[in-house]
């Protein structure tokens, strides 16, 4: 029973969410400009939607075509893999379709509601969030679930048998199409998205701001409306494709790693589930994590109109913090019912019998529940840590400010030192992370820490998805000239909004990270491969290949902002030029041109980074297979790839998310006024003037390049997983209880209470040889 | 005899040195005006200098006594280390000091020589480049050659008998000290010299230009001295002390490798050479090396007075590219004549005998000198790939220069997009090099193939130092009021020197990496363990550590620059402000005061990153020893690190230093006018303001913190060697004679004639088992 548990989890969260969708739609939306406003966005969201699709229809037909050849010549690769892949990409696309539609009708609803009181802005802002994060989370887990349970009884039957873990292991290979289908629409969503957030932005700001000298959001400029719509494509769209993507690798990469545990203990094993506890878990995580976050999202709310931004923050906080507590008891009650008391694996390098072959070792259950809570503190303390080095009013933006007083480029040292100096304690959270969870359960720790911190992604989507929705309802108030105390209600809306915005990026390429890392460890246990050993020149060479793509990956992408930005800029001061009467308001701009330049640009510009993100590792691993290379040392060289992107990518992707952060809040430190060597200074000034420099630089990197990296490490790992089946032997040695029995090595839960739980593992392991 | 034969060559460059010297020396140094300012300069550095001994005395003492102490306690580890180490650092310091003295007495006379024509110019110039060159590669060559041979006496009684591999290891174990000695003092050199240099360019320019209106190199200007004192800091005595660490490190990594050569043949070879050939071979490559590069630079003349850049940049090349061509020869005849026909070697993971032990494959000792010209190919393109990303003219730059059109923010994002782009041609480089020369001769081949490129350092330092030499030139010519046609000729030296400080850093980093990778190999093979596995999860962890470091560092390095720059404004400003008449050329400027905020401040700024780069390695080896855990586990762990640091640093080397050289040469195109959008753009224009603070941001890219990612992964894989004995099992399994005899497979020299060279090791594998 406790397979369909997730996808009835997963139907409640999607009822409630279309119960909430109603209720925002059933709002005021307000009146004629306003709704005139509002249904320009609308439509400039469903063209570049409507562009994207069909692109992205001609990727899926061509990447369906490939995978069913691959099917046809590779034993071990069935051809459902393709129906996977495509649901995945239909699934995660609607998804993100839901979301752009809630997002783009909440906005003027909100402005509607601002005009009485604060409570109800935040009310109807936060529950087209929820809209969002409830369709992202639930489509997610009901597509996947739904999935592995046709596969489960189309290749087994149902029934665990003899051949248990070989069968386990086609179902979840076919399952990662589910994966592969999402992830790529992240790629058009994250990265598309990206590019066309920027270019118009930059573009209305170029002309509109710095040529013609009227503001932002004014409606006489052609590209305000593609600006608006570029909130929506970028964080709505691209950051809920992107945790769409997280959410499914995490589970399935969870999910293969659990089919080891059983084979490890001896092939098979007895529970009230059907022999696949270990396998189902990660899937009920999942699925008890969108009630969790359902009940989080209620939460949310404030009292009093007087609210300042310190109570809207609390607000999502208590939210946020209440879901997270409410995993972790899930968390263990989940791992006490459904594993077995104690569970065998093994640990790399460990625990080797005379024949120099790793044994499992043996270790209670519990200590699976203490990696869960490894991950759930990785998912609160990146999101400390980001808000530490971009907050408003924090030390390092503070010094940012200071250094603008010397002109444009003592800002843009200071801005990107932070950024640097920012992977310190962010990377080495990681690593301790990595550490502590394997050392506590091995690679099955790594991965079930992930899809613990990814339980809660319903409710950090929610948070997420209010930032743009408030963004675009103050931007909604200004066109539509509404009184000063509607837009101030916005504007403390989107100050919370901006902070979310940066804390979400963190928790982003914090799943990202841990995603990566267990997709990286479902990949070596796929391929039967003896582990990744760089003192091998190719996985070495191949390594140092892998730490170089995500720079030059950041640089093409920010090369096309830059690009798609310059089409902008001609079209807007084409119709300065062309359109009579734009400048004093009698004619009409033609928004729909902008839309559409913004649209086809980056959709175009996206290409060549999408290409080398795909094309990098198939010609790893098919190259050399031409000259007839051994595939188990393929295998190890796209592994040592793999791994060099995820470093290289983590690092650039905290380097360029919290400089460009830094760099925004410095710039809007100077709204409210800073003290520069004893002088209060404002917008206007030089320093101000050197610090919106700082900005524009920080813009790409911020929101194109930075988030980008999430989609190129992960997507990287899931092409090596979906490869993984033609490269790897899919070793056949199974290990019989009776091996296991005479080889393993007790670990006690008590051991885990001292001092150093990292180390025990190989402490005891000596103790016993 | 072949053992002394290094020493000899390192003697006769040595000699030719001196008599080169006393030739610059007896120049004419010109009248008193430029004499003056030469002396403030060449006192400056005198300055710098011993304010870093007496630092660095300290240094010594403390890391002496460290290594004393770890002799006592370690076994394996010899005390005689702590008189290597003291010996490499003395060495190296004093190569600096003779490049540092040269260099300030060589800037006035080529000044003086530019009066009467340019060929003397270059002639005077180069000729003090060539001091500086020799003078480093002699030192370095004798100083490792003679404690070689001290210790090959001293341990071994300079025979090889049935236990030398084992007392080999120790005798370059000790050898490691001198090697760490000498990078030690290119931390110091390199990170507190590129410190130093930008603090005094930007306060100088900060005040100077900007504040006070008067131009560059006015004598007015009190910091204008350590600017100048500056150049020779950062960029003769820091290049200098970075490739003599590199030279030496080089040398000694392929001494170990060809230790395991040996051993791999059955634990003794009986050749001509007291059974060492191909310990000795690193070292005869690099004593011929310089008497190569000692014809080299003979060859660096022009004739015609009315020379241009172009014949300059020909001059230069022709010595260079001659120099390399015979080291490719000398490469030839030395392995023909050194090495045994055939060798043997392992090759990780191949040739598993039935315990899955690895056995050695013997080769034709040819492939090894294939494996050197990959080095000398890497040298000589990556060198290449760096003018075409930083040169006058070249795409790269022009569109640098169209994106200044827009402002300072679009100028940036140009510049660093381009510095990260450059990575792409450099590591598919370094990775097709680490490829290819392991496949041709293993980890000895990427050793050698370093060591090949590293034989002609002489010339390339020649070449380097010449740079700032001219730079000097031309300082002094403004400062004393020459003639116009005295600078234009030190300008046309100037401009070829700025080419080759870019192609020099090209250089020194591909120099660095390769370094590193050899140390990383010679680092395994000592401790003996089993490759480095990055799917145990402490590995992964480390080496994303390892991977974050480079991050750091060079924000620290980015932040030290505009501290010590601040203290330099500030005493800038506190002399206009209190000297009478300064500014009217009355009062006299206290330049020593500012030489000495210059020096202080670098030197206490450098602190920081030095701990940093010393204390993480350290770290990881002890505190996890502290806490019992398995050497060996630990010993994999630094490993991984090692790897994070050298990938990471690489990337982040390549893209600091490219995106520096390209902002700073668009900047210099506006010096000649540019075209952008048709119309004809000079200095001044909004556009060059934009490129100059481009400019400002490259400055610690390409002169602080890029150069100092060389020291950071030198130093990091020579700590992890040093400490190697301490973790390292000294794996004593002896391969016999006859174990090798039964496992061996033969790969023929015609096989690498085949299209697939990297390919054919593992096919004939395939073949044979």
């Amino acid at each position: 029973m406790m397979i369909y548990m997730p996808i009835a989890a997963a139907l409640l969260g999607l009822i409630y969410m279309l119960i909430k969708r109603s209720w925002v739609m059933k709002q005021d939306a307000g009146d004629g400009k306003m709704k005139e406003i509002s249904d320009h966005i609308y439509e400039g969201a469903l063209a570049f939607l409507n562009a994207e699709y069909r692109l992205l229809a001609i990727f899926v037909v061509i990447v369906s075509i490939a995978l069913f050849v691959v099917s046809v010549f590779v034993e071990t690769t069935h051809w459902l893999i393709v129906i996977a892949f495509i649901f995945g990409a239909i699934f995660s696309a609607y998804a993100g379709n839901v979301g752009m539609k809630i997002a783009t009708k909440t906005n003027v609803r909100t402005t509607q509601a601002a005009r009485t009181s604060l409570p109800d802005a935040l009310k109807v802002s936060f529950g087209g969030g929820t809209v969002m994060g409830l369709g992202v989370a639930g489509l997610a887990v009901l597509g996947l679930t739904a999935f592995f349970i046709f596969f489960y009884q189309y290749f087994m039957g149902g029934v665990w048998t003899a051949t248990g873990t070989k069968d386990m292991t086609v179902v979840l290979e076919t399952l990662a199409g589910f994966s592969l289908g999402a992830e790529s629409i992240a790629l058009f969503a994250r990265v598309g998205g990206g590019i066309y957030t920027k270019a118009a932005d930059v573009g209305a700001d170029l002309v509109g701001k710095v040529e013609a000298g009227i503001p932002e959001d004014d409606p006489r400029n052609p590209a305000t409306i593609a600006d608006n719509v570029g909130d929506n494509v970028g964080d709505v769209a691209g950051m809920g494709a992107d945790l769409f993507g997280s959410y499914v690798a995490t589970v399935l990469a969870a999910m293969v790693l659990g089919n080891y545990i059983i084979k490890d203990m001896g092939g098979s094993i007895s529970d009230a589930f059907g022999g696949i506890g270990p396998i189902l878990l990660p899937m009920s995580i999942a699925g008890v994590g969108i009630i969790i976050s359902m009940i989080g999202t209620m939460l949310v709310k404030i009292k009093s109109n007087d609210a300042k931004e310190t109570q809207v923050m609390g607000a999502l906080n208590v939210g946020n913090w209440v879901s997270i507590v409410l995993v972790a008891i899930a968390c263990f009650g989940l791992i006490k019912f459904m594993l077995p008391e104690q569970i065998a694996m093994k640990f790399f390098g460990e625990n080797l019998n005379e024949a120099g072959k790793s044994m499992p070792i043996v270790i209670d259950s519990m200590r699976v529940f203490y990696a869960t809570l490894v991950g759930l503190f990785v998912g609160g303390v990146i999101s400390s840590i980001t808000e530490y080095y971009t907050g408003l009013g924090k030390k390092p933006i503070l010094k940012i400010v200071q250094q603008s007083s010397t002109g444009a480029g003592t800002n843009i040292i200071a801005g990107l030192a932070t950024g640097m100096i920012s992977t310190f304690p962010s990377v080495l959270l990681f690593a301790a992370a990595i550490w502590s969870s394997y050392a506590l359960a091995g690679f099955y720790g790594v991965a079930l820490a992930a899809s613990a911190m990814m339980a809660t992604t319903a409710m950090q989507l929610a948070i997420d998805a209010f930032g743009p929705i408030a963004d675009n309802a103050g931007g909604i108030a200004e066109m539509s000239e509404q009184e000063p105390i509607v837009r101030e209600r916005t504007d403390i809306l989107d100050a919370v909004g901006n902070t979310t915005a940066a804390t979400g990026k963190g928790f982003a390429i914090a799943s990202a990270a841990l995603t990566s890392l267990a997709l990286f460890a479902a990949y070596v246990t796929f391929t039967g491969i003896d582990g990744i050993n760089i003192f091998k020149a190719p996985v070495l060479a191949m390594l140092f290949v892998g730490g170089m793509v995500p720079v030059v990956f950041s640089a093409l992408a920010m090369n096309a902002v830059g690009k798609a930005a310059m089409e902008m800029v001609e079209e807007v001061r084409r119709q300065f030029r062309e359109i009579p009467g734009i400048m004093e308001g009698t004619g009409k701009p033609e928004y729909d041109k902008c839309v559409a330049i913004s649209t086809k640009a980056s959709l175009k510009e996206m290409m060549l980074p999408g290409v080398l993100t795909i094309g990098f590792p198939l010609a790893i691993a098919f190259i050399p297979m031409i000259f007839g290379m051994n595939h188990l040392a393929i295998a190890e060289m796209l592994g040592g790839y793999m791994a060099g992107v995820t470093v290289s990518g983590v690092l650039w992707a905290i380097f360029q998310n919290n400089a460009g952060g830094a760099w925004d809040n410095a710039k809007k430190s100077f709204e409210a006024g800073v003290e520069i060597n004893g002088e209060m200074t404002f917008k206007g000034s030089e320093a101000h003037k050197a610090a919106v420099t700082g900005d524009t630089v920080g813009d790409p990197f911020k929101d194109t390049s930075g988030p980008s990296m999430n989609i190129l490490i992960k997507l990287t790992c899931l092409i090596g997983l979906v490869i993984a089946p033609i490269l790897g032997g899919h070793s056949d040695e199974t290990i019989t209880a009776e091996e296991v029995n005479k080889n393993v090595i007790q670990v006690n839960v008590e051991d885990t209470t001292e001092n150093n739980v990292a180390l025990n593992v190989i402490t005891l392991k000596e103790e016993n040889l």
